[in-house]
């Protein structure tokens, strides 16, 4: 399946979590990660962030597509560089 | 179409920018939203975005698919109330 992960995750965890994050997806911008993943490693992943996150202080959104992949991305505005996440 | 759409946005002029996004999509969570909308009202949408954000500082991430849905959406953690967003 293709899926978009977006994450809220507070600064003491988040260059952990974006680790765990592109062991499995593709770095997007910021906080969002795109990727084709099997069923199982989407499974892993999750379980790797639940390792990772505070549950009552961060959020992870997954959204789980059948179609392969999107249409179209589009940025309006800055296009960030990864290295802004962990600074 | 359905689109995805994610921002990140200076705090001085995310208020705005919720405002914009609500009328055209639905909050999800934080600074993500999501809808099926058509490809007018989506030009809509990124010309009203464009008025409100600092392209050199904001930048805002749009998906956009030919299916109407996604499959599955999950969250791991909390789940953030808007008024976190505003706050």
């Amino acid at each position: 399946m293709f899926v978009i992960l977006v994450y809220d995750i507070n600064t003491k965890r988040v260059a952990k979590a974006l680790k765990v994050c592109r062991q499995y997806l593709d770095w997007v911008q910021n906080s969002v990660f795109e990727g084709e993943i099997s069923t199982g490693k989407l499974e892993c992943l999750k379980s790797d962030l639940e390792h990772v996150i505070k549950k009552e202080d961060d959020s992870v959104l997954i959204f789980e597509f059948d179609s392969t992949k999107y249409y179209k991305k589009e940025i309006i505005g800055k296009e960030k560089s990864e290295l802004s996440i962990i600074l």
